[in-house]
């Protein structure tokens, strides 16, 4: 362990309102760009394909481009092109692939075979020169920087912002002046990680968690499920509320400690049945969201959503849940810079 | 708990290889007519709907129809549509709904709201004269009989058999060659329960599982890990073998074992390194596969896969760990009957 452990996750966390202002302001004329070319192909489906923390980002923009714009969308299993050589037609297809390095072969494959299938292609990216930029028709750079801790915080963020500026760019606007916000909230909720220190503690013995969302919150429940195992090992099981009512609620228990993510939107009134059933198990139900939300649970963290769309939200939801895998980790005496066991580019085919 | 816990359970196990016998003689011809009367609407794009194992046999069917049909496909994030209100435009594609009891609310209204947007519809229930039967275009019945037990076991590897003959339907194929070894393997399989039991032994004071595997066989792993922890509660983490390298596998130490799911064919081979990597971190393995992958691993139960597709494996791969489900929960003195929580019907919206 080093002698200040978790010192790169913590820079690159605190990085991050930075990041998100970079691109509001630089990168989203290229994002509106990519928009409008995309859009001039007029796609009927997308299929988004990633893995890890780009996973959740991938989720998140599936959640935008079928609420926002009524498009069908699907997340690929990759494994039946690499590993099947599935020959799908994707005549009217947008592909987009989201990697922070932009490295991993089996997405530059799968990326060569959506183009060469008649799909529009699409990459992002925290990596301009990287081999997925190079073969994708389009590619979008999420301008974060280096990462280097393994555990990815800035690159999901950015490359929510992103995603949310491609899809507002698709819907023909420039989506910029709703997301105007949301650094400086950001930079707010990273300020208050005393708070985050004091819930940290409940969970320094847990040997278990399950993380529950709905909705717009559901991919940050599975990003912060990510980050808590990947830093701390404490296996985090992530569910949207309804799957959680069918089968592994018969897991949550009084030693099973519940962190819920509640959207001030929509998809906190349709979470609400499932945290009244929580509560009413006697669950250590912890949440992040709207203060009256926080103000019914056992504790939380309560998020400055007031007035930021619903779809903007889960950019702040994930910070405190990456500070926290961050301060369990420390609090059980593990260096989350140096997870055991993981690689920055992972090279699966 | 009752004086034979588990016995429904136990009952409906036995009675797989039966029900898979009555789908593939009595259910196929009326299969085989609805993928005639869907293939002649040529479907571009395939959305799955479902809930709890119901959603991991429509994963399986995502597999089959990408694999075999090269028609991309994607599982509904339902929360899009019924929270959000989503209008998407589903002209040319097919909305598979997958639900054992047929009785789901959100079912039944994404999938009014699908065909009221001009998707084909097509239900795959136990219930012939349930709600969401009602409701779809198309309906396959996947015969069943009523299931009384919490946790679904007939009624999944009934709807594997039924997706696959759509499938196959849908390539023209009757598909009823192929599978018509799949009962007496089923059989033959579940008769080995005392080798289940000696495994089961291994995960008594196991705090948690991780469970992967790769292609055809990633649907068996989640569906695994769901029914160990509603019977048992054991966290069990299911994931790709792929995913496992991007985070998770920081957890897998010689404290968390790890069952792996080896389709044999390609499946298998594209999870070749990643049990590589598992032997290579000492962890405690569990193969469920052929001869050679159990031998090569910590424990395991071999599969009489010789000479069967990959496809249909799946349906053979799940029961030895419903056993294991079920041994592991006796063992540690619950009633796999009796999970605490779980509703048969599950009513969200």
């Amino acid at each position: 362990m080093s002698d200040r452990p978790g010192r790169i996750m913590s820079g690159e966390m605190a990085e991050q309102p930075r990041v998100l202002r970079r691109v509001l302001e630089q990168g989203a004329p290229a994002i509106g760009a990519v928009a409008r070319a995309v859009a001039a192909r007029r796609p009927r489906f997308v299929l988004l394909t990633a893995r890890g923390t780009s996973d959740n980002a991938a989720l998140y923009a599936k959640y935008l481009l079928e609420i926002r714009l009524g498009l069908p969308c699907g997340l690929t299993s990759m494994s039946t092109t690499t590993a099947y050589g599935a020959k799908p037609d994707l005549t009217d297809v947008l592909v987009v692939t989201v990697s922070q390095s932009g490295g991993s072969p089996d997405l530059v494959a799968s990326t060569e075979a959506a183009r060469e299938a008649g799909a529009v292609t699409l990459a992002v990216t925290n990596n301009a020169d990287s081999p997925l930029a190079a073969v994708s028709e389009h590619h979008i750079d999420i301008l974060a920087g280096p990462e280097k801790a393994l555990p990815a915080t800035k690159t999901y963020t950015a490359s929510l912002l992103a995603l949310y500026l491609f899809v507002e760019g698709l819907r023909g606007d420039g989506g910029g002046t709703a997301a105007r916000a949301v650094p400086d909230l950001a930079a707010e909720v990273l300020d208050r990680r005393p708070e985050v220190r004091a819930l940290a503690g409940r969970y320094r013995f847990a040997e278990r968690m399950v993380i529950t969302s709905r909705g717009y919150g559901y991919p940050t429940a599975k990003e912060a499920a990510l980050k808590m195992m990947e830093t701390s090992y404490i296996p985090a099981l992530a569910y949207s509320g309804a799957d959680l009512l069918h089968g592994p609620l018969a897991m949550v228990d009084n030693i099973s400690p519940v962190i819920a993510v509640v959207p001030d939107g929509r998809g906190g009134t349709a979470l609400q049945p499932v945290l009244d059933r929580l509560r009413g198990r006697g669950a250590d139900l912890v949440v992040i969201g709207p203060r009256p939300q926080v103000e019914a649970a056992s504790a939380g963290f309560v998020l400055p959503t007031e007035g930021l769309p619903e779809e903007l939200q889960p950019i702040l939801e994930i910070l405190p849940l990456q500070l926290l895998a961050h301060e369990v980790t420390i609090a059980r005496g593990q260096d989350p810079d140096a997870p055991r066991a993981l690689a920055k580019v992972t090279e699966t085919r």
